[in-house]
């Protein structure tokens, strides 16, 4: 590598031969805003699109103080330590992997960080969650490419990135704490429909009797969902991450989903439904992106929102003002 | 009027003087598709908003049984009884209004139907909620013009049709059941977070035990719910619209509701904020439509959805290619 300024063609290289520094690298330029960079990352990624070895895409969510990166540190190590490449890669700006160091916890996979088999990213930084899922989503691209077997995709369970993470994993992750009141939460926001297994964290010392009676409550709560479209019934299961108990199990459940979906065909489908959901949303995040960055869109926007707030004009009325500018202006 | 084409300011006149034949027909021409008839509504209701009268809008939502014609039959007999004019639309094909008949109920507001101070008006038909949604509420305008104290739009309490007419009321409604079993439905779908008041219905005869108890179950679901912007607590009331109990406080509730809202501004702000809403919302709808509505955007997308769902392109880079297109057949 020169420096600076490896050109696509040297860090494609570097990614299909497993360089971590060149992973690296290109994801910086996935995540750049600068238009130079992102004619590289281009370049990058439909180079790298062909050679995407077949890994796994694992969403793993939970609120803050579910141990999420005590799971992912403890889960990632063991798989790794089954020979598979792991990659860590983080959705919301206040994922466990980049502000662990802000929240003062010293144990945010301190192991898994050293080992040789896992590559671990922060979020990208990004005002919308539809640019850092982008993002997200095409470096995944690139540590597939780069031979990793699993991908981790970490994201908070608050707010509304689960909802992109589901979008682009093959297999959904709820942790969830016993006893934590949660639980309305998670069916409110539609969570717990998207999850394929739930795993109660931290079943350990006073908490296990807890635990019990928790994965009770959340199996019956699951059963009120209708079945999945791939005909998988999600399933609770306990573990500790701290005491790495119960981890094994976790990845043998996925295991187990992926080859009765990879059988059934659930996967791969799954998988184009992914691909179309993301070019149509993709494509209508840019028109109107386009629409409301016009400047003289924008003036007249700010004066006819007055005038309809005020009910001088109708919003549907306003509405077709601003197209007919909005056409003028494209001409 | 001439029979068949009065002109856009006989039927304005007409609405302002609160003929409900003229009423009725400018809500056709809101309805129709014809480019002529559209550009007459236009004017209609450009010329009524300045009329409009203080009105109040209430959106009645309800899964099908819960007993919602009957409902708004007794609740809107109470309000002409009180001196009040009352309006009823309807958001989505399958309301009650529209298919009354079909269901065979030969009991569906009869009564109201007779009554001079009361108009009914049925759902439109439309393939989009959004443009069904968007011909309700200039319905509304026209029918506040016309001097209707009280507009209570009905939606069946499935689909996304909720959401629309609580973006277009004062007061959402929800219409319960005792022990229907659909408690977990409505927070999921978040129609419980949006409701105003909570009425569970058919509290007669046998039925008034388990009411009670759902009462209190609904009360204490309804906690767990952070406060109303506005402040408002929603309250749970019962009622019998068959034996027309119960429906006096329920009206009662609506008129401490805005009356406390009116005086804290949260009345004005939230219209304010509504009309905002449906200015952005038809923008970005038409933006979309005239995207996916082009020819030559049309082909090449059926080409690249292809290529994308078999990961041969990115969807990102699809995207691109798509938008290029656009701007260059736009011009």
């Amino acid at each position: 590598f020169r420096k600076n300024i490896p050109s696509a063609k040297e860090l494609t290289e570097g990614i299909l031969h497993g360089n971590k520094t060149a992973l690296g690298r290109a994801i910086t330029l996935v995540e750049s805003t600068n238009i130079s960079h992102l004619n590289r990352a281009n370049e990058i990624i439909e180079n790298c699109l062909s050679r995407t070895k077949n890994s796994i895409r694992i969403g793993i969510t939970g609120v803050p103080g579910v141990g999420k990166s005590t799971f992912i540190e403890s889960f990632g190590l063991q798989l790794t330590a089954l020979g598979k490449k792991v990659a860590v890669l983080a959705v919301d700006p206040t994922s466990s992997i980049s502000h662990g160091s802000i929240l003062g916890d010293k144990t945010r996979m301190d192991e898994l960080v050293k080992d040789p088999n896992a590559f671990i990213r922060p979020s990208p930084s990004g005002s919308s969650l539809g640019g850092v899922a982008r993002k997200t989503r095409e470096s995944i691209i690139l540590c597939e490419a780069s031979g990793y077997d699993v991908i981790l995709i970490e994201t908070v369970g608050v707010g509304q990135s689960e909802t992109a993470v589901h979008g682009m994993v093959d297999f959904f992750l709820l942790l969830k704490l016993a006893g934590a009141g949660d639980e309305l939460q998670g069916i409110k926001r539609g969570i717990m429909e998207m999850a394929d297994a739930i795993v109660i964290n931290k079943a350990d010392g006073d908490n296990l009797k807890r635990t019990k009676i928790a994965k009770t409550e959340f199996t019956r709560a699951l059963h009120l969902y209708p079945p999945k479209e791939n005909g998988w019934i999600p399933k609770v299961l306990t573990c500790s991450a701290l005491e790495n108990k119960g981890i094994q199990k976790i990845w043998e459940l996925v295991d187990t989903y992926l080859e009765e979906n990879k059988i059934r065909g659930g996967f791969y489908l799954k998988r184009r439904e992914q691909n179309k959901y993301w070019l149509l949303q993709t494509v209508e995040d840019q028109i109107k992106q386009r629409f409301y960055q016009n400047r003289e869109v924008k003036v007249l926007l700010d004066s006819l929102l007055l005038e309809v707030m005020d009910s001088k004009i109708s919003p549907f009325k306003a509405a077709e003002k601003l197209l007919a500018l909005h056409q003028k202006e494209l001409k």
